[in-house]
Parts: structure tokens; C-alpha cells; sequence
């Protein structure tokens, strides 16, 4: 298959149906609106919309019927990138090549359009119109998964540990002199900086990565073997992603990425910094292989199967 | 009946309802979860949940099985008091007598508290247990009512028209020389700003309490009538709240606010401000009247109705 044009379909799906959705905001403040529109079409891969689709299929469903589902994580992904990109948080003006929400609104905007996202992501996945073979109890179960994920023992807590690891590199960086070279890097400092990293990137990434996946098992239905099975897939596949995005952010081209280094600009905790280009990628490659073990071992249509495989190795591999 | 005790009594029973729910936070990042738990434990009315509680027991239920969907909708209204008072919204020293979260956390810190109990917010009303009078349907739409009230058509366009207002203001203003007297008020421009101060009012602070006694009808599947009247009773209660909250904020007693003056001093736009204090409490007594009127309507438990009149009798007299 080819998987860059399976994702470039499924997610231009996505994009189709966002604006039916983001209508339902009409009757609120036209700048608020306007703001949150902004940030929703960014573009961007809807990896998370895609994921979940698949997801779904992999246990009989038809990603079309489960649209609203697939937007309300695409919502609570944008929300967490306004928020992140805020001056109080990475500070960063360019996402996707494009000044960021509160560049283009005001910092007091840019708070409120996140925060009515990820609000009205729960009021789309909620209040839309599903086939009867999504019950209210696996709505239900997929609204809790996205609360769960997101909030404060996921997404929200990778990013509050994100916050503190700068204070972390600030000790650790605390005998850089002029020369701007780093200070003596010890076995325990980057042991004790790796298990800070697993935290982050389990929690900022791979939560609403598993989240997708998880949300479409469950409003398939899914026996929970299989729930756990594409459950631990997604785990695995969103370390995998955070730590080829990290390489990406030291290796890509800035016109590909529209954001390249600014992780070393904040001298950020990444595996690349700690360990090096080669040995990030070799964990990379360990993470993929780990997660299409697991999909394996899921009883599903194989076609799903193979769209998931496909985007779990172009996650390894893309290029921005 | 004793209305303030009545309020002391279920509040309390809230109070000792929310360290349950939030200890499924522990697993979170340790600082996260105590800027979470700093604000929800900063006291308050408890008005919210109270009013939750009393509406689902006007329709046969008990207000003790549905203390989650109480705790709920109180981490939302705490939410919105966290990222209101950050230093690029209201930019809030003190809230109820102590610090605000920002000041004792950071802003970043605050900004990801205030997303933390958003989200755990539907993650506590939708992982809970309930009596099986509470169906999963009647679940979904308090879900619902929550994520449209408190999202991009409700709660948040309301903040989002505040900071406008200050746009509003300063071009009224533009007369005032260094005498501090204000410009020139003319007719229009007191139409306008009463315009704007109903939206204000309608989304910042009625939209909430509206779908509080909502979210009670709808836990226990009120008839659609009935809903319909409980619904018009909240909003013209959350108007009246709102008024008396800005009188209060110019009458008021520094110590029993804890906030006084803070809105004179951010020259925010209030009907006090607009009409004077004795239109505004007439305006405030207008609509509890309307509110009563409503609640007659409703066809539910006498008791129960009885607790919703003193409630909102006492929002209109309350001193604090």
C-alpha cells in the first residue's frame, strides 16, 4: 500500500469535515471563533483523526461513520499546541510555518481559543450522530479514554514534567561557561535525564497517540484483548514518534519542518542531546518493532491491520 | 428553611466529595496536581454543584448519588476562576483571600492546571458510578450540556467579550483627562454597553449556572417541559448572580470579597458602573423575580423547589 497517500486521504476526510463541526461555534464570539479556526487549519498530518479511523476499521467499523470522533482529537491535539507555543510555556512564533495563535491574537485569546477547543472537542464527540452499532456506554467509554489521556495523569502532566525538565537542564548545564560547552555529563545525570524523558514523551505524546487508537477500539466495541493489544501498539508507536520528531528537530531541513531547532534553541531534553543522533534512532527502530509486535497480535481485518502497520513505519521514517 | 445552612450543609458534603476525585490525579505530576488541588481546596459557595444537587432532587433523585457530576461541574468553574485571573487576562493578585494560582505556581503552571481540571472535569463525570437510574443516555447529555455550556458558544465567548469590553471601555474613556472624570456618557453609548454587558453576563457567568440545575434535570431524566422551565430558571438566576456580584464588588467589604474593587479597578464594564447601583439592583431583583416564576413552573418535589427559591433568594441578598 501506499501510505502516504492513504494518510493524505483519510486525513483530507478530516479536513472536509472539521468546518461542519467548527460551525457549531458560530453563535460564539467572532474573534474567539476566528481564533480557534486559525489553529484548526493549520494543516498538519491529523495523524491522531487517522489513527483512530484505522483504528475502528481494524474492528469492522467505517472510518467515515465516526468523523465527529476522529475531529474531537484532532481538536484536543490543537488545543495543546496553542497552549504549548504560549510566551508563558515554549514561547515559540512559527508552527507549521505559520505565526502561532497567539502571535496572530494576543496571548489572553490564544488561552481561551485552547481552552474552547479542547472544551467543544468533548461537545462534538458527544453530541453527534453516530451509527447504531456505536451504543451509548462505547461513547461513552471513548469520551472517558480522551479525559483520561489528555488530562492531568496524561498530555497535561507530560507537558507540566516538560516544564520542570527545563529546571533540570539548567543544573545540568550549570557549568557551561562562555565557550557555551555543555558541563561534565555524567552516567547518572544522563541515566536520571532518560527516565525523565520516558516520562515526558509517555505522557506529552504517546497518551493521545493511545488515546486514538483506544477511542476507535472502543467505540468499535472491541473484546478487551484486542483493546489491549492496540492499546500497548499505540504506546509503543508514540514513543516511536516523539523520538524520531526529536531527531527531526536536529537533523530536518527548517522549510520541511517549520520549526527546526527550536527544541536546542530551549535546550530541551531530547535523546538526541542526551545520546546522540545514532543511538536515538536505534531505540526508534526498537520502539517500531515492539509496536508492530503488538498489532500482530490483535484478531482484526488485515487491511486495517496493514494501515496501521504502514503508518506506524512512516511515523519511523517520515522526513518532517 | 434555613437557606445558608442548607447551602453550609451540601457544600460541605462537596468538600469532602472532591479529595476522592482527585486523588485519581496522584498519578500525575506532583506539582501539577497540587496547583490542581491549591485552587479547588480555596473554598467558595459551592453554588454550582449546590444548585446541581437540588435540581436533580426536584426530579425524585438524591443529590449523595450524583456528588461526581457535582465535583464536575465545580473543577470547571474552577478552571475558568485559574485562567481568568492569569496576568494576560484579568492579571488577579488575590482570589477569595489568598494568592492566585499563578502567583503561587506560575503561569505556566497555572495555565496547565486550569487545562488539567478542565479535562478531569468530563474525565470524573464520566468514569463514575451512579444508581442505574442514571442511564448511560442521561449521562451523555449531562456530558453534553457541560462541554456546550461551558465551550465556545457558552462560558468562553463570555470571557472572551470581557476582554473586548476592555477595547469598549478605553474608547469611552478616551474624554477622561487626568481630573479622572469619565468622558462624555451618551444615551448610545449606554445602549451599547448594556448590549455587550447582557452578552457578557449570559455566556461568563449564566451559561455555567444554567447548566448546573440543567445537568441535575438531565442525570434524572426530567421531561423535556420541565427541563425547558428549570433551564429558563437558571439563566435568569445566573443574570441576577451576576449583577449582585458587581455590586457587591463596588459595596462590598474588602474582607468578606477577598476581591474588592478589583473590577474598578480594571475599569471593567458593570451595570453599577453603567446604570449606578440602585438600577442595578432593581434590574437584579427583576430577574429573581422572573427566575421564581420559572421554578413555579416546574413540576417536581415541593422540597426541592423550596431549596432552589432560598438558593436563589439568596444569591440576590448574599453580602459576600
Amino acid at each position: 500500500m501506499d501510505v502516504e497517500r492513504y494518510i493524505a486521504g483519510r486525513a483530507a476526510a478530516v479536513n472536509r469535515a472539521l468546518p461542519e463541526f467548527v460551525s457549531r461555534f458560530k453563535g460564539s464570539q467572532p474573534l474567539l471563533s476566528e481564533a480557534m479556526l486559525y489553529s484548526l487549519s493549520a494543516g498538519g498530518k491529523r495523524l491522531r483523526p487517522v489513527l483512530l479511523g484505522a483504528a475502528y476499521e481494524v474492528f469492522g467499523g467505517k472510518a467515515s461513520d465516526i468523523l465527529p470522533a476522529a475531529c474531537a482529537i484532532e481538536m484536543v491535539h490543537t488545543y495543546s499546541l496553542v497552549h504549548d507555543d504560549l510566551p508563558a510555556m515554549d514561547d515559540d512564533p512559527l508552527r507549521r510555518g505559520r505565526p502561532t495563535n497567539h502571535r496572530v491574537y494576543g496571548d489572553a485569546m490564544a488561552i481561551l481559543a485552547g481552552d474552547a477547543l479542547l472544551t467543544d472537542a468533548f461537545g462534538v464527540l458527544l453530541s453527534s450522530k453516530y451509527p447504531s452499532r456505536v451504543t451509548p456506554g462505547a461513547l461513552l467509554a471513548a469520551a472517558e479514554i480522551l479525559a483520561r489521556r489528555a488530562g492531568a495523569r496524561g498530555m497535561v502532566s507530560g507537558q507540566a514534567a516538560d516544564l520542570q525538565a527545563e529546571g533540570f537542564l539548567q543544573k545540568r548545564n550549570a557549568g557551561r561557561g562562555k565557550t557555551g560547552r555543555a558541563g561534565r555529563t555524567t552516567a547518572r545525570s544522563v541515566r536520571a535525564g532518560l527516565q525523565l524523558l520516558h516520562y515526558i514523551h509517555l505522557h506529552k505524546t504517546a497518551d493521545l497517540i493511545t488515546a486514538a487508537v483506544e477511542m476507535g477500539a472502543a467505540l468499535a466495541a472491541a473484546p478487551r484483548r484486542d483493546f489491549n493489544s492496540i492499546s500497548a501498539f499505540g504506546l509503543e508507536l508514540g514513543l516511536c514518534f516523539q523520538i524520531a520528531d526529536d531527531i527531526l528537530d536536529v537533523e530536518g531541513d527548517k522549510e520541511k519542518m517549520g520549526k527546526a531547532g527550536s527544541d536546542a534553541r530551549n535546550r530541551k531534553l531530547t535523546y538526541a542531546a542526551l545520546l546522540g543522533v545514532k543511538e536515538a534512532r536505534s531505540r526508534a527502530e526498537g520502539l517500531l518493532r515492539r509496536a508492530l509486535k503488538r498489532l500482530a497480535g490483535v484478531r482484526g481485518r488485515p487491511a486495517a491491520k496493514d494501515a496501521l502497520a504502514g503508518i506506524a513505519t512512516f511515523v519511523y521514517r517520515r522526513e518532517k
